[in-house]
């Protein structure tokens, strides 16, 4: 039994006077020395540059807002053996971890600023494995411009878990919702959809080979899709200008639009056959790996599902294009009670599993 | 395998207009029924005060700080077994989930706000539970002024995790930073010290009975104090107006003395006889129940420690006496290389582990 002990109450006397450390000190310090040290040389590098972080020796973390700004929060957690592979490789567990919530923060049109990320680790501490972690955290902050600002280590006799508070800047009155979709607005896409759902595929298929039919570079591609999420940063300003309602597709694109409507309290129909599909998703229904249902429904996509109305599509998509970025036009919000995803044939299709839940 | 879900993603049309559900959004609201009830049903009624939260059906929440304000942000991550017993009565382990980060933001000086709750169910959700926890983190929302902006819902196959990241808010460059003492500042300590750690001791000794040497009304007061910290919001703006530094006391007052010492390179010393002990905790320490040592080291006070100027002292006083809160003088900040816990003979007292580390 003990209690919480955040990154900031684990900090030693500083050296830099080189003064001896007096005996509670010592003693605490040896006490604490895998804590302090996971603090000190994993994720305080992390933090060097974030003034509000103070090192993660304080207790808390300062954050300023701009005038005219306001900061959008989102939190994710990701367990183990839920939400990634154990096994897998830490750097793309951190990548991973710090991904899922950008993503958020970029499909309500912020600008991704900061995250505070709480770890509970199994047993004592892999320096090699938290290291991979570390990594992939910096990879991840330096694509996505969001940096480490506070957070809290524990450990769990459980599987590990790491839980990430992510915040992001938007001009005051910005926020894309979820609920702004109107009828006549048209549904957009970015990127490729399925991609890694059939990662997945392929990776659970394994070693029995449901992904051999591919190349290695199709499979390759799919599970890379699945293990780093790339939310694009420079789509946030694109859809506070132009968007009137979005979110991430985390969940499948199929549950995800359902949801869009839902909370826009609007009907919508969207085309199967004008979502786009990445060379190696199509490679993979193609030889039989997954379906079409699965890289609908599947989910981790992590792109962006917007309405934008009529009068804005064009510069949307201009917009998307000039940033070197791929959108699609799928569907459209109407004032109707169905949500449908249509065949080629303009046939409602209908799901086992249109999205993913917990319970 | 699946992905983040957090709450926003399963949200469901609202019925306002009373209209049929459309085919993907039944299937889809029978397949998530265990965690948009879950959503609705306990945490949604948590948000429905803050505005930024919109119900907890948006992939995010907003926060807007007011001019001339900053925001604290501290999170702290909970693992049954770890951080409360996992038997415990849920109502309890809610209101520590919240108490604990509220009493990091007041030792910052910080007004609490709001909180985002990531929560990992093991196996299926128990609704029994999740009501008492509910409840728990509903009398601690009134008691902290602090409300649920948002957060995630997950499973694992592991025990129970809540990680909790609350943010609070305050006057521009008024934080009150563990690096502030300053050699001369008087320490001070608010409420009694080691009420928890004799709960503690006393949950732990069960049945065996190490506690049954108290009454039952003591024995209580003490179980009571490691179930529910009670930071108080009203020190708040105290401390900022008069505290050069301070911290919250979680991982033993020994430890934590050192840890505020060290961050501000300076060294100081508390008298262990001036160490405002409460008459149950005096009780339990006569009894044999608990030593002066785990009193003084045994952490989960979540009482404030804080360096106050000379020139501050009475001020300070007076304003938490008028509070109708307690503070007692305990040491002083010098500029000497040592952290000491006197005697009542003016010895340094040694400590076998003056703080907790999980690692």
């Amino acid at each position: 039994m003990a209690f919480s002990t955040p990154w900031a109450r684990n900090c030693a006397r500083t050296n830099s006077k080189n003064r001896p450390m007096d005996e509670i000190e010592r003693r605490g310090r040896h006490d604490i020395h895998g804590e302090t040290d996971i603090i000190r040389n994993i994720f305080a590098p992390l933090a060097k540059e974030v003034e509000g972080a103070f090192g993660l020796i304080d207790d808390a973390a300062l954050v300023t807002a701009a005038p005219g700004e306001e900061l959008v929060l989102t939190a994710d957690m990701l367990v183990a053996g839920v939400h990634f592979l154990p096994h897998g490789a830490p750097v793309d567990t951190g990548y991973k971890a710090l991904g899922v919530n950008v993503s958020d923060l970029i499909a309500k049109g912020a600008d991704p600023a900061g995250y505070l990320l709480s770890i509970a680790l199994s047993g004592k501490p892999d320096i090699a494995w938290l290291n991979g972690l570390k990594e992939g955290l910096a990879e991840a902050q330096a694509d996505f411009g969001c940096l480490l600002t506070g957070g809290d280590t524990v450990s769990t006799p459980g599987p590990l878990c790491l839980s990430v508070t992510a915040f992001g800047r938007i001009p005051t009155g910005k926020m894309v919702m979820r609920s702004g979709a109107r009828p006549g607005d048209r549904v957009y896409v970015t990127g490729t959809i399925g991609d890694a759902a059939a990662g997945l595929k392929i990776l659970q298929s394994r070693p029995d080979g449901a992904g051999d039919a591919l190349g290695e570079a199709d499979r390759a591609f799919l599970l890379s899709r699945y293990r780093r999420p790339r939310p694009q940063p420079v789509l946030a300003p694109i859809l506070r200008a132009h968007a009137s309602g979005a979110m991430d597709i985390s969940d499948g694109l199929a549950g995800d639009f359902a949801k869009l409507c839902a909370a826009s309290e609007c009907g919508g129909a969207i085309d199967a056959a004008r979502v786009p599909l990445s060379g190696p998703a199509q490679k993979a229904m193609d030889a039989g790996v997954v379906s079409l249902e699965e890289l609908l429904c599947g989910g981790d996509d992590y792109e962006a599902l917007a309405s934008v109305p009529d009068d804005h599509c064009a510069a949307f998509e201009n917009e998307v294009n000039a940033a070197g970025l791929h959108t699609v036009k799928i569907g459209m919000i109407d004032d109707g009670n169905q949500v449908s995803v249509l065949d080629e044939t303009g046939n409602r299709m209908l799901f086992s599993r249109p999205g993913f839940d917990h319970f």
